[in-house]
């Protein structure tokens, strides 16, 4: 395959007179998309009808996958299970944890954590009711709060409002000098920064498919899980297609030998077609590539936002190696402000209580865009253009 | 919408040359789903982007569909939650049930449960280890076996292999008289043959969709939960689109009032979209009219089978009253001779030991078809065509 250039615009189907800051929350189209799942419903659905389960490969393309994800997180194939949602890997991930450290007390996580995965947390430690507690401390203070009473320790790397970044690689040694178990959440990394899970060491990590590697709206989700404690999992969830033999059809469940065992049911194949489609991308290019284009573009971005715009303050580490790919401003009107901002047709979005966050994707994103929509930053902020009632009908952007 | 005549083969996209009797495992095509598939590909993800969660009703899309599930199910408007895969719905209701009668110490199944619903409550048990056991007895001595120490009944209605039917009404009284919670999966059953969940008073039943709802490979799975309990669901797995207010993105989870909180992460969009479709079907036909007809052509192909097949013995009651919509036969020869079936056409299945499985489909199949296939396999049977080495390259339909 030829090499890409960045940004690769002619891959995605971008609207006009959009430019898109949201490809943190829901990356953008890859064009072939529409031909990819017309084949799948017309061809293999359609003609081939339940045989399309093998002569379509249906029934492997979850483990293909998960190979095709596992180089872009640093994981070695075979490590990476495909399927469901990533609250029901979160829940996969902390059921193994919790049963690999008998005894233990504490989940710990941080405040920056998404929501799902502390609800999906809460609702396991409930039921468990074995006295584990959740317990959450402010981001800079996790490192210290593990001790020989930790479980399992359970961060996102990417703090999906601030984009502050952990460091893995220090975070995860100091839980294992406390024997806890490292879970790590890469819905903002995977596809956007370069990761080592190999080299972290770290015993799981969980993601979503739908935001840096556009695998549209509800895609597939994944679970990886170390090679040497793979084998060794009891899934709570023990569905037919983590069994070893699932057509045997056996009465007893009997997983997988590998990470396979944290498949569960029937998976979703057109979301699984259309993402195989969007991870075609990555035979062009590589995450390093994307991931150096990001801290230009980041930095970019900054810089223009602050010359022009002192009443935003940046929510988001100067420093790349402390950030993901998106970059915040505190803005006490921000909601209003991203409102008149996509009215524009600049999309980006806005997490309570103040911050204005806008992804940066060098796949489809290049300076001119970055510029561009400085540019409209400034004007909607300091001509407050929020204060006109009659902004979302004029400058509307369908 | 004018009443459709069955079948309505019309609104089907079905290969040329094929009887399709298997859509009780993967349900035929149903014709503007490549065009469904491309609205949501094309026009809402790439044109909407993230703004098509509320532009283009994708939050509201799992609700919306589990309204249109729920009168095929004959349940009321609001107690049908769908998404995710029929395994992990199975562990939703079994989580529920077991934690509706603490101090129970039995889920009692049968041995004609899919083996996904066996291992699903297998690694739930063993996952909370508290002494509470999976019972599986025979079929026939389910009633027999509840008593006050069973926490819930797990059954599935129609068996997978014999297409024997479960008494619904008959086995959920019993169940309660002992004070046990009664699940129910309609994995063969809904789109198959009537059912009424409200009518039944069991507190759950699960069901999948790409079998008789024509949903697609990996289509979503739906889970019932009776109204007056469904409040009081404390879910083990509690994503965040089962919170009340998933984006305000409070610290700790808060259950949805109703069967919404049966919902978890992000639902599968492309899924949705192409299901949704699917069950438009059923605003031109009625699941009595469905059902009367798999009476009439289940019947027909029994009684033509029988006549030419000796050979062949029949696996499912012959009383409709006490079967699903699928027709088995016992046949030791059974795999080869369906292999060699296949390859002239008429799509059934195989199940061990010795099942011949035919789906009886009225949306898309008419007398003229069963008639073909009676005669395709008194063919098979009788001149033992699966003793021809070569018939697999002679007579493939692809």
């Amino acid at each position: 395959m030829p090499k890409l250039s960045l940004p690769a615009k002619a891959q995605f189907e971008l609207p006009e007179d959009v430019i898109y800051l949201d490809g943190n929350s829901l990356g953008a189209l890859p064009k072939g998309s529409v031909e990819k799942a017309t084949r799948t419903i017309q061809s293999e659905w359609g003609q081939q009808l339940i045989r399309a389960w093998n002569t379509a490969g249906w029934m492997d393309l979850p483990r293909q996958i998960g190979n095709k994800i596992a180089p872009l997180i640093g994981a070695a194939e075979g490590t990476v299970a495909t399927g469901d949602t990533l609250s029901i890997k979160v829940f996969q991930a902390l059921d193994a944890a919790i049963k690999m450290r008998p005894g233990r007390t504490k989940i710990l996580s941080d405040t920056g954590n998404f929501p799902t995965d502390l609800y999906m947390a809460q609702g396991l430690l409930r039921s468990l009711d074995r006295g584990l507690e959740l317990i959450t401390v402010a981001p800079e203070a996790v490192e210290e709060a593990i001790d020989d009473d930790t479980a399992a320790v359970f961060l996102t790397e990417v703090d999906y409002r601030s984009g502050r970044r952990h460091d893995m690689m220090q975070i995860t040694k100091t839980a294992h000098t406390h024997g806890a178990v490292m879970i790590w959440d890469l819905a903002h990394s995977a596809g956007a920064i370069p990761v080592h899970m190999t080299a972290s060491n770290a015993e799981f990590a969980v993601g979503c498919t739908y935001k840096y590697l556009n695998g549209g709206p509800g895609a597939p989700a994944f679970i990886y899980a170390r090679p040497d404690i793979a084998g060794q999992i009891d899934p709570m969830m023990s569905g037919w297609l983590g069994h070893d033999a699932p057509f045997e059809f056996e009465p007893d469940y009997r997983p997988a030998l590998s990470t396979e065992r944290l498949r569960i049911g029937t998976p979703a194949i057109l979301q699984f077609a259309v993402l195989d489609h969007a991870l075609e991308v990555w035979t062009q290019t590589s995450i390093d590539e994307v991931w150096e284009n990001a801290i230009e573009l980041s930095n970019l971005f900054i810089e223009r936002v602050e010359d022009s715009c002192p009443d935003l303050t940046l929510a988001t580490p100067r420093d790349p190696e402390l950030r993901g790919s998106h970059v915040s401003f505190h803005f006490e009107q921000g909601y209003a402000a991203m409102q008149a901002l996509i009215a524009r047709g600049v999309i980006g979005d806005f997490r309570a209580p103040d911050i204005m966050r806008f992804g940066i994707t060098p796949l489809y994103l290049g300076p001119e865009d970055i510029e561009a929509a400085a540019d409209h930053i400034a004007t909607v902020i300091n001509d407050r253009l929020w204060d006109d009632p009659t902004f979302k009908t004029k400058n509307r952007v369908t």
